[in-house]
């Protein structure tokens, strides 16, 4: 309940005296117009994608899915609504990537298939997207870009600042215009010891502070963690510690994308003489990319070994970089946690390190795999026992410290649950931002920012989740999920009757099918009454050579419901079926 | 990765030097064999039910249900197999119960409508089992039991020990009988300045472990804790914070059965001059019986007021104490956020308080509540930002006190999931016991105990899952599920047929319905050109006079699943029915 008092407020005024918000030295702030519009990554963690138009011209920055809510039964992932941009196509000048993790990325195949729009991504990023695009069978116009660069996209003058994040590559974007000047920070850290001892640029963060800046997009992931994030460094103590006490096997699950962290398993491997396995899917295509991308240099092939290979090997010589951290019933991890790997059979006390935290809605499945994991007399390190992991994002100190250099007039919270955005709206308020130059927009709003006014358009356009599921993008809505729900609930019962089509007269025996509901085999009983209850149902409806179509279906439905429901208090779902002979 | 080395064992032999584990003062050990066999519990959190067998009489201590897994679609409740009761009924001579949560008592209906045996509880215990055997329209030989208290279910003699846990009257276990001396903690933490002023007879433990335990059953859900569990006066002082520091309306939300708490947020807004409301079935029927049993004595009736009349009451008077703390759709504080509450439309600025944590699974739908709560404007109090809820479960320290107070001979870690019970066997381990006296069960595998000689019976009797859905008990099993999991990820399409009986000519236009599958109205060519298939299956397998049942019904689910599959990614469930005319 952190609270902007009138005390410190007024200090703050007196502080940055000389210092205002936004300031642009000596000229007047731009009075072009301009938009900022969220198709995704508001009130949610996950698909982030952002608009900025000014002058008929949208940049975008980030286009990233979200994996499914819990009740999206058998959707895949969840995308932003292009709609607004499918309708605007020629104003799209182009797409600028923050980093490479599927939430700021996953979207850009089923953007590009409906727009062709240019990507600048950094090499890693840029890396990832080459490959989704691939598997897509898609291509697009691709820049790489990396910290330091100034490019013009459209006529909006972009410049990739480090920043530091759980991947490596990841960059915060200044942004000028005719509007004005944007900073978006995308997802960050302030690591004054990463791993490829690239620090966040402050200095730079500073001077933009001085040049002025309009509108500040922030990542607000970890507002709500007092002080600052632990370094990457913390990590590579803890694995130093692991790697030092024993000679057994060390299994090591990670986010694929980690390449740095990945990096230094290797480093660590290598200096106790071990060779390196690496097993699942994007753990490989990962590695294989970095390799090609430099940020394994140094490291000879040699030390590699396939994972089909490491019978040979020695406990005590061996690690293995596997995906599975979050639990993934398919992932390797998985699969050697219920003895379904096809090379690694886990042996009483290997070493399995989960450097990584459950995302929100894994804690259980996570736990399942740990709790099997026990099963086989593996030694465990979680994160919740040794730093073995550390969050990507800023914490409330280091978010301070980002808003105190930059100074911005207005503040746009991004990147975050509702609860997020708001605290870290009152966190900027804590620092002497006036509430009013602060903004809290869903998907779909737009805040439109002309020099020193600004106001919130609500629902701009749409910010609907949009579905995919197989091949189908947007085909699957709330209704469908409905019926998914329902029938994931107590099953379906499906009635089929065969009537004359003239007479209406019953012309075979109805046939009675039960999915999902009982064990048939053991409720014989219930199903035969079942079957009275059709053959009412259907003397009620038909007969005396006329018949009421609409009538029988309902009598089915709503005589079948009542009486499962009396017998059993459940509700199946009910599908009758009328053929006409 | 705690590790018992060989010094700390000599040290803890030496230590305990004339105080060896599980003696018996100067007698020598029974030889009559028992057997311990846990129906529930083991290996997870709930449904905790324990057998003791011994000269044909069993004992059960609890019987609880537990809450569906995730993928357990439309299943109410999970409840150990009776089976074997069932077979042993005329041996069953009682149920004792450790405390009144739902996973200690919740199974009581599913065991009482099958054996009519006594149940032996403490007072709250025992309304709440009361209530739920109300509920089901049954009855039974019911014993209100106190701390305190020594009584005999058969041969066994069965003493009740004061404990602290998040509910009141929680008690433990020393049970006495030819076999030797079991003594089960139930749950449990250690308080030394608990609400009600009972702290655990720590007193008493001492003396059992002086006459000598052969067998320790020890709660094990939060041995992964390192130090103590706090105090639930840590509670009393951040409520006080909260009272003292608004004149806003407060409300509460935790879980009924925390009576203690409960009467605690009761005395803090008399003395706040605040009136109070309850919302939530459960609240309100456990404050009802928790009125008639004493627990509110001194607190006048005056100061409740309905929550159907909170309007005419001024925010600083008023507090309301709501279920819903766990996120649980229809409970009050949920219907509250979402605007779907009778009496209360939530304001800004209220105060929300979560007098709880997440129970592991919960963590998404809470988040969802409190994202809801953040829209509403509230002022949202979580116990990660304050310490408005402590757990009920013994920390690691507290379990080395226990353990070092009754010194058993033999110990089964209990109440928890298998990585707890294997920490809660280190533990032991790291305090000198062998780890060959130390057993880590599955649900159905037996202890069997002959004086000093203990070995493990693996599958002794069923300890499967028995679902309940509905009236239904043990209906629904695993095929079912499946059938409902397919179900729920894309849908089903139900293809009907007639045919001649006779010639197997097609006698109507086949039917095709689709459900949970894609919105139909968007998608006509995809049905049609599926119906298509369905003309072709038919083709191929009748005509010419005779046609082959099984042929087509196979024809018609696979050609529609490879088309389906092929056009959209997805695979419903397919169900053919073929009438015969």
């Amino acid at each position: 309940m952190a609270k902007l008092t009138k005390t410190n407020y007024k200090y703050y005024k007196y502080k940055k005296k000389g210092k205002s918000r936004g300031s642009r030295a000596a000229s007047e702030p731009a009075v072009v117009p301009y938009k900022v519009i969220p198709l995704g990554g508001m009130k949610e963690i996950g698909k982030n994608c952002t608009l900025i138009e000014c002058q008929n011209e949208i940049l975008i920055i980030d286009c990233g899915f979200a994996f499914p809510e819990y009740e999206m039964f058998g959707i895949d992932v969840v995308i932003p609504d292009f709609t607004y941009l499918k309708e605007n196509m020629e104003k799209v000048k182009g797409v600028i990537i923050t980093h490479g993790h599927e939430d700021h990325i996953g979207g850009i195949p089923y953007l590009i298939r409906d727009i062709n729009v240019p990507v600048y991504a950094s090499p890693l990023a840029m890396g990832l997207i080459d490959h989704k695009l691939e598997e897509h069978g898609l291509s697009c116009e691709r820049h790489v870009i990396r910290a330091g660069d100034v490019f013009k996209v459209g006529s909006f003058k972009v410049e990739a600042i480090q920043t530091n994040h759980s991947i490596a590559d990841s960059i915060a974007f200044s942004i000028k215009f005719a509007g004005g000047h944007i900073v978006h920070t995308g997802d960050f850290k302030i690591d004054y010891s990463p791993l490829d001892g690239k620090v966040i640029d402050l200095n730079r963060f500073s001077q933009l502070g001085d040049e002025g800046v309009d509108l500040l997009l922030c990542d607000s992931t970890n507002v709500l963690r007092d002080g600052y994030t632990p370094s990457e460094a913390v990590v590579r103590k803890s694995i130093d510690d692991i790697f030092n006490n024993t000679d057994r096997r060390i299994i090591i699950a990670t986010f694929s994308s980690n390449v740095h962290r990945i990096r230094y398993f290797i480093e660590a491997s290598m200096s106790h003489h071990r060779r390196i396995a690496v097993s699942g899917r994007s753990m490989e295509n990962v590695l294989t990319l970095a390799r090609e991308l430099g940020y394994l240099k140094g490291i000879p092939d040699s030390v590699f070994v396939k994972i089909s290979e490491i019978k040979n090997i020695p406990d005590k010589d061996l690690t293995i970089i596997t995906t599975g951290s979050q639990g993934e019933p398919m992932s390797a991890l998985t699969r050697m946690a219920y003895d379904n790997h096809k090379s690694v059979k886990l042996k009483k006390n290997d070493v399995v390190v989960f450097s990584s935290s459950p995302i929100p809605g894994n804690e259980k499945v996570v736990s399942q795999v740990v709790n099997q994991l026990y099963e086989k007399q593996v030694n465990v390190v979680l994160a919740t026992a040794m730093d073995v992991h550390v969050s990507g994002h800023a914490s409330s100190e280091e978010l301070k410290l980002i808003h105190t250099l930059l100074r911005p007039k207005f503040f746009l919270p991004a990147h975050g649950e509702f609860r997020h955005l708001v605290e870290h709206s009152r966190l900027a308020q804590s620092l002497g931002q006036p509430s009013n130059h602060i903004f809290v927009l869903g998907n779909g709003d737009a805040l439109e920012i002309q020099g020193r006014k600004a106001k919130i358009i609500r629902e701009f356009t749409s910010g609907d989740d949009v579905m995919v599921d197989g091949y189908g993008v947007g085909d699957v809505g709330s209704a469908v999920l409905k019926d998914r729900k329902n029938l994931s609930q107590s099953g379906l019962i499906t009635v089929a009757v065969a009537l004359d089509s003239v007479t209406g007269s019953l012309m075979a025996r109805p046939e009675l099918r039960t999915t999902g509901f009982v064990y048939v085999q053991e409720h014989q009983d219930l199903l035969d009454e079942a079957m009275n209850i059709v053959y009412n149902s259907i003397g009620r409806c038909t007969g005396n050579g006329s018949f009421d179509e609409a009538a029988l279906n309902k009598a089915i439905k709503s005589d079948m419901k009542s009486f499962i429901y009396r017998k059993t208090k459940r509700n199946p779902v009910i599908i009758p079926i009328i053929l006409y002979v």
